[in-house]
């Protein structure tokens, strides 16, 4: 099963939206004779591949045991079922880490034990969900796995106060983010971050297959049609709640996607803007985006886990991390558990969720 | 040399003003025959200890290794000098870890060969060092070490915007703090810490022999006369700029000593302060105090260390670290270096140093 989630792992920037599976098929005497992972959206399923693997090998698999990191699919989708492929390879058992969530795929463990085969599950389990954690969000809450990344110095700051934020943290970090945005189907900010900093955002100090999707939350539509996020390779998608026609039909003159989510107070409504993300197919969403907006998701609690490079550096007064409150007692607080602490570089990363 | 070192770090909360030293008395076959810390000041050093563990014990000391973590002093403080206790013992051999930096105290290793004992030394040199971080600043530079203690949330708030605080942090990182508090000559505050919080700032979460001197900075001597940091155990003393006699003189009714040292503005002069109090023997001076006298310490360089206890928590507009700043340039901000980053409880503790 180990090697099965080195397999999936293998899938990260390659499967989405669907999930990061890898397959381990194991002859007599538990000899590896085949592998796989998930291949692009469209193409072959990580069992499909290990069955190819080992018929390009010459290996037999007639009687051999199948090990996935997520229960065999059992539905046609763009690919027949996996389910069907490993019974005509005359698999004779399959161990799996997780159930598929998938409310369409699901019922493959069924449908192998159906057809004789012995199904055990289990191992690896949490690691399998962990790597899959947007597909499971998409699958059982209709929406992606909002990850919040934001880069402070140890004082909690995310920008001086003249909005200044390049670079607070080393280059070693900023490549362990890019590695971060290549995990997600989606890079989200707001409006004002392309005014203050006009990033990118799109994966480049790591090596990507595809780009996520870019999508920018702009209330009015007032995002100038020359930022650079409009340009980078992939696509983009601003949401608005003000599809003023004429900026919207400029926009959209630039292969840009728009879409009217309105909310109260003319912001957009951030809520319905995720449930239209997972509609479009985003497992994990990541969010860079400055101290209002991230205040916005984090007062909505619409945050799954915060990414946080911290600098060893003091800042003194500037723009917080996420602009909320002021609290009246402590226990009003977002409460947090540490998921991860990592020094990456001369910096530290750490992972954190909301608690219970 | 590590058995010397762990028997230097039970002099802690015991030695101060004087460093901590641990000794080792090695006999044939390299057999450990006499072991001692030093103990509180005016008592024996670690070395004297050693003779006389091995004395008890019907042990021979003639040529026999003593292993020490600090130089032996060579003069007539309180005690007499170790290294001419060393000499009437016959001990063939002296290995210690780092020069003694003291300037009355120094030569120790000169006096020893002079004496025919051969002398070596480096092993252990930055873990004794750091031992006695304190004693070295204030040998070399007269003041003690500071390290800034904070506790704040993961977006770096140390109290709500109405000033509370209790508790950001969990009770295990608070009993972590107070054994830090324990290693210091002296805590100190601001009479606006004592106006929000009213703490005692003793070391009550650990066991101690004894209490650190409670040291509060207020400028126009405005502290409450019934604040509990005065009545706590041990002593307090009071920096202030406007030594008003009236309010000097009710406090020193309670036996509180007032210090003034007068700067520019009507405030105290901090780097004058640390001066008085290397003068008074403090080695390591633990701060606990609020966002604006933390940022006067930040501003001015004085800051050694940053302890900083990290919850998992975001508490959002509220009271920073340290105030100062607005920052122009990022370049400007302070460069620290993180030196331990280790869990306590749910929380994170965090070492930093300046960089460079």
């Amino acid at each position: 099963m180990d090697l099965a989630l080195q397999l999936a792992r293998a899938s990260i920037g390659v499967s989405d939206p669907n999930p990061r599976v890898g397959c381990v098929l194991l002859g007599a005497g538990r000899r590896v004779i085949g592998r796989g992972h998930t291949q692009a959206a469209g193409s072959a399923h990580a069992e499909v591949m290990a069955l190819r693997d080992a018929a390009a090998q010459g290996e037999s698999t007639r009687g051999a045991i199948a090990v996935v990191t997520l229960e065999p699919c059992a539905h046609h989708g763009r690919t027949p079922p996996c389910c069907d492929a490993l019974v005509a390879a005359g698999i004779a058992r399959v161990v799996y880490a997780v159930e598929d969530p998938n409310p369409v795929g699901g019922g493959g463990a069924q449908r192998l034990r159906d057809a004789g085969i012995e199904v055990v599950s289990g191992a690896g389990a949490e690691a399998s969900r962990e790597l899959n954690i947007g597909f499971f969000s998409r699958m059982q809450r209709g929406r992606p796995w909002l990850r919040l990344k934001v880069a402070v110095s140890l004082d909690g700051r995310s920008a001086l106060a003249n909005g200044r934020s390049q670079w607070i943290t080393g280059p070693l970090a900023r490549a362990d983010g890019h590695a971060w945005r290549k995990r997600a189907g989606a890079v989200l900010t707001g409006v004002g971050t392309i005014s203050d900093d006009d990033p990118r955002l799109d994966v480049r100090l790591v090596d990507t297959a595809v780009q996520p999707l870019r999508v920018v939350v702009d209330s009015r539509l007032a995002i100038d049609p020359a930022a650079r996020i409009l340009d980078a390779p992939g696509e983009a998608l601003v949401y608005t709640a003000q599809p003023d026609p004429l900026r919207a039909a400029e926009l959209r003159a630039r292969h840009v996607a728009i879409e009217a989510v309105p909310g109260p107070n003319g912001k957009v409504d951030l809520a319905a803007m995720l449930d239209d993300l997972g509609g479009r197919g985003i497992n994990e969403l990541h969010v860079e985006a400055g101290h209002k907006l991230n205040g916005s998701f984090i007062r909505e609690g619409l945050v799954d886990e915060y990414l946080v490079y911290v600098a060893p550096k003091l800042l003194g007064l500037g723009r917080e991390l996420a602009t909320f409150g002021p609290l009246e007692s402590l226990t009003d607080g977002v409460q947090l558990r540490f998921v991860d602490v990592t020094p990456i570089g001369d910096d530290l990363r750490i992972l954190a969720r909301p608690a219970g």
